[in-house]
């Protein structure tokens, strides 16, 4: 293994974040909490600047393989997580580091689940910074430093396969760098897009933009204690749902419409698989919520936002689905929940094209054993599908079921829970999406449980995020050694 | 599709099942229920050897292939119940066709799940229709007739994959014919011993009789409402635990212990998971639900035999599990009504050796990211398995979760039922284990389920109990063209 290399690529990850502070440090200096922005973040700048020294001159070996490249990954959100998480200790408003480390792996993996009963007495910059890691993370960090670091190509494939979602990873142009750079692009004008929208329907600046955070990177931390419902307005519901529709697609298709190829993208069968299930869903759950004293439109309405939150793995909420929606509504949200979104979009989930491929699979088995001497081929978007990533998906598959029976099973050592919370818990963590069925509803949250299962989750929130291989390797001695 | 060849199977198989009825005959004119005997019997016995009369005459083509050996398998049991759930009809103590048809279903494919809140009002020779459909449907039905039928290696084969459990079948002599005959001996011997020593532990004749085919067959109806609580008898929970133990390890391992070949009986990796996996999950049951005032043997004799009931997918039950357990133990008991029992055994489940095939798989591949350029070979019983099996095993698994995920969705269509509820009904159907959690515990029933949801279910056991594919091939238009 090449550590040098790993330290470098560390160093200059851990000087990153300190430049990532910096908004939230001058959202406090704006909103009069000199003080407390000052306390919470100038000390945690401080360190994570002379830690980049350590990145201040290349090795001179820069070869880093599939290895070091999970390593890096890994290790980069681990420390970003634990430095990220100083400020909100700092901040006095939380009750342990487990807490705060739950908080920010929640927020910088984009899952939206909060230890907090109540949000609204936590200073701007504290609020800002929770909300802005949603944003850091869904594109991923790395993604971002490969866009500004000068970097061989083959090295930055290593890097980019272990962070961007889904089971392949596609280059838009020649240069991967160029690649990364277009998706930040499409990434913070969406945003940006998102923000105006909801500032010209009304919504507060500041709430428009923590709001367009969660939305973009699929996080979901609200900053009223209502969530979304507090703004109880039609226009944001519709605005953000779309918007919250649009971040679980694949940003591909975005620089496709970009450069003209709009037919292209809507030729996507992923996007045309999600968009059906979206739409099933909307409409099934519409019907078995409709109630006349709420309406037609309002009942939709609901659903579409429900859906696409939880479809995305934003996981922002307007009505109490845990409590108030009938057993199939909300089974139908469990199965949305599994799902996900898109590869290759900031969203959450075991993925629909992954979905696809394990199902044709399946199709293709049943073929096969009717026409033992037939060749069955597995399509996805009209190209074959190979053999290696069939194998590979559903290696997933086994290793994402393991981690999701042993968590759960972990979980349920927690007194006062029940089935229902624990598994749907357990899901919201694993695949980013926030909250779940039970005590951990969108009116609930995850303070209940002990920190040791507090720790369980952000391994597992670390874990959905990274698409399980770099998380496990990280805990792989074998992987360690330095040679091998 | 040589439908000649396929009538003739099902007929043989329907008188088939008229001998089958005729112990329940028997049993009713032991008991002085000559008449009720006679009414609910009688006719059925006779319109079965009526259809049987089609299966007079041999075809001259007797050739069949993968695609007609799953059909023959599927329908044979779908007529097979439709003719056994007659008597229960006649009877007149079930409420609708469709509840006769489920707890037929559910004896056949030794699930278990009953409609009926209390048994002990129905007559003996129902009451033994019912516990002997577990033993029949056990061991399988054609391997029964296999076992009688002269027919060519080949076309058993084919007949024979569709119905033994697991993911791959083998021949433990060179004849398929003999193999059947070896399986079916072992099977006759254990059943009668568990009798014997259930007798003589003091049990009634006819409550050891029923409750050994229960066993046997990994079914778990049980002849008293309070169930295996009933005889609160230390020495028969033991007994039985263990018989349910030996009926979910995989037959060939007996074959070899009988040939003495004991050594290599127990060298088997499946084996050895089973029974730590078993152990484990009694261990740490005995330790969560520890109480003083219950006493340590009582607590263990109480997790080792719900333990081993819904491990082997029995599902009787000594303790209301899903009131009175923590949730963690209650969700050890989910993990293991999941895994299920060994392949080659009665019992149902997605198989302890499919389990091992997808880890092992999952394994590969991280490997694989961390070593591109080594080959990496997935082991199971020290030998390794082909790229042909473990892709079929995905495959099962991509099928499984498509109708867990599908089932469960309509299921919560029920009003009244919860997430657990419906989940673990699902669970407990597709894996032939009986009771689950919520409102299917083992104090409750499916009773409150609509006839639609109760067809379902019903579908779901069958298909659980015939590993998925011939069912799925029974409803697809393509199996039944004439060519291709």
């Amino acid at each position: 293994m090449n550590r040098r290399m790993v330290i470098f690529l560390l160093s200059r990850i851990l000087a990153f974040e300190a430049v990532l502070m910096t908004p939230s440090f001058i959202v406090g200096l704006v909103y009069g909490e000199a003080g407390t922005a000052a306390l919470c973040f100038l000390p945690v700048i401080g360190v994570l600047l002379l830690l980049g020294l350590f990145g201040w001159k290349k090795p001179k070996n820069t070869a880093i393989y599939a290895r070091e490249g999970f390593l890096v990954v890994a290790a980069a959100w681990v420390l970003m997580s634990v430095f990220g998480a100083i400020p909100f200790l700092l901040s006095g408003e939380f009750e342990s580091f487990w807490d705060c480390l739950f908080e920010i792996v929640s927020g910088l993996t984009t899952t939206g689940a909060s230890i907090l009963s109540s949000v609204e007495q936590l200073p701007h910059c504290i609020l800002f910074w929770r909300s802005f890691s949603h944003w850091v993370g869904g594109m991923g960090v790395l993604v971002f430093v490969l866009a500004v670091m000068p970097m061989s190509e083959e090295r930055s494939m290593h890097l980019m396969r272990a962070e961007v979602p889904g089971p392949t990873v596609g280059k838009l142009v020649p240069r991967m760098r160029d690649t990364a750079k277009i998706l930040y692009g499409v990434y913070t004008a969406m945003t940006a897009l998102l923000a105006i929208l909801l500032i010209a329907g009304g919504m507060p600046v500041f709430d428009a933009l923590c709001n367009s955070f969660g939305v973009a990177g699929t996080g979901g931390f609200a900053i009223k204690n209502a969530g979304i419902a507090a703004y109880n307005s039609a226009y944001a519901d519709i605005v953000m749902a779309v918007f919250m529709l649009l971040f679980g697609v694949n940003f591909n298709l975005y620089y496709f419409i970009l450069i003209g190829k709009a037919k292209d993208a809507f030729k996507s069968e992923e996007l045309r698989v999600y968009l059906i299930m979206v739409f099933s869903a909307v409409l099934l759950i519409s019907i078995s919520t409709y109630d006349r004293t709420v309406g037609a439109f309002n009942t939709f309405r609901n659903a579409l936002f429900q859906v696409t939150s939880l479809t995305s793995s934003t996981g922002y909420g307007t009505v109490d689905f845990a409590n108030l929606w009938p057993t199939f509504a909300q089974t139908i949200l469990v199965a949305c929940m599994f799902v996900g979104a898109c590869a290759g979009s900031t969203g959450g989930g075991f993925k629909v094209s992954r979905v696809m491929i394990c199902v044709k699979a399946g199709a293709a088995e049943i073929r096969r054993l009717l026409h033992p001497r037939a060749v069955q081929v597995v399509r996805l978007e009209g190209k074959p599908v190979e053999g290696n990533l069939i194998r590979s998906t559903f290696g997933y598959l086994a290793l994402y079921l393991s981690i999701f029976i042993a968590s759960t099973l972990l979980l349920s050592l927690q007194s006062g829970t029940d089935f229902t919370t624990n598994f749907t818990a357990e899901l919201a963590c694993l695949n980013n999406i926030g909250p779940g069925l039970g005590k951990v509803g969108p009116m609930g949250n995850y303070a209940f449980y002990h920190p040791a299962l507090k720790m369980l989750l952000s391994f597992n929130m670390l874990t959905g995020r990274l698409e399980l291989f770099p998380m496990i390797v990280l805990f792989s001695p074998r992987a360690w050694r330095k040679n091998g």
